[in-house]
């Protein structure tokens, strides 16, 4: 039984930027030499989150929309009220979406669909340089 | 330490079709041998999801109904413009609701409420065919 | 390889009661002696949820603006027709935020930010006594 820590870096432009890390995340999973368990991907902040879409401009449009409906940027937060950050929607849509994302894995691979991939979703009003912990556990 | 990997074949009807899997979860857990631990279950694919819910036809009503108001099956999705596949909401709703669940375990027995059962969620257009993969981590 | 599992007992107010657990579960995953893997924490109940957020008021309050305005107190329920709870919307709420949340360990701590904490909203109509299960794996 192994437990392999790593972590990506990488660079966003905010504003519900989204970002394919499905091959990042598959070069750490070879690296750990696990072939079957789990990967498990967290992002360290608090206005952004993880989940998995067809990668496509077409998606990647339409999950921004549902976002923008669910926690509108002009919304009043009183986060913003408080702290004058004008961030607040950012905070909401990442306590929504979450944090964390976990993915089984089967020699030595995610089990994702051949249209799911695993996206880096950065709520936040403005560019952002990102740290994403991969951790992964089996055997 | 052990890593128990499974899976779960369902036929669903799409259209927000939400299914109980408990007990299918609970028989794959009781033949991996694990006592203290984690299972976690997987949803393959971009148009489903998963989560808990007190299975009654009462709530399976109501979430459906939740979903149907954060990503209306009518709505306007450039997935559909581009592609045709008429299935955008359905999209946008498992990646808000999520792919990848996962419920601890002790004394052999997943540590899930008496009314909290685990579900799939088939968002998608028409009939499906889905495979769950099934991952157990523990002693 | 270890495997930790313990559990958090606390009592919420309900009414979508949001309240940051950050300091108890890393005092277990302080006693389980794990250094390096994950941390899982589940809430068993169907009218609760687990999620990270910058703790501060203005953020607590905008996050209960959010989830009345997705899945609203007073709305119509065929969960309270049927059965007269009255907390269909603690339900929606619940399955819609997710009951499981994982957080990768690294040196014996937890990879959240400084400003990323760990929240049980507790969605119900009224007051409850609530158990968390805490569970390490890692080594």
């Amino acid at each position: 039984m192994l437990v392999y820590r790593s972590s990506i870096s990488l660079s966003t432009a905010g504003e519900t930027d989204i970002i394919d890390i499905t091959g990042r995340v598959e070069k750490l999973v070879a690296d750990s030499g696990v072939s079957r368990g789990m990967v498990n991907v967290f992002i360290t902040g608090s206005t952004a989150g993880l989940t998995t879409i067809e990668y496509e401009s077409g998606l990647v449009h339409d999950l921004k929309e549902a976002m923008e409906r669910i926690a509108p940027r002009k919304g009043n937060y009183a986060h913003d009220t408080r702290w004058g950050d004008g961030n607040g929607y950012a905070h909401i849509r990442s306590s929504l979406m979450g944090p964390s994302l976990s993915v089984p894995l089967d020699g030595g691979r995610m089990m994702l669909g051949t249209w799911q991939q695993i996206v880096l979703v950065d709520f936040d009003n403005r560019r952002r340089d990102r740290t994403l912990a991969v951790t992964v556990l089996g055997e």
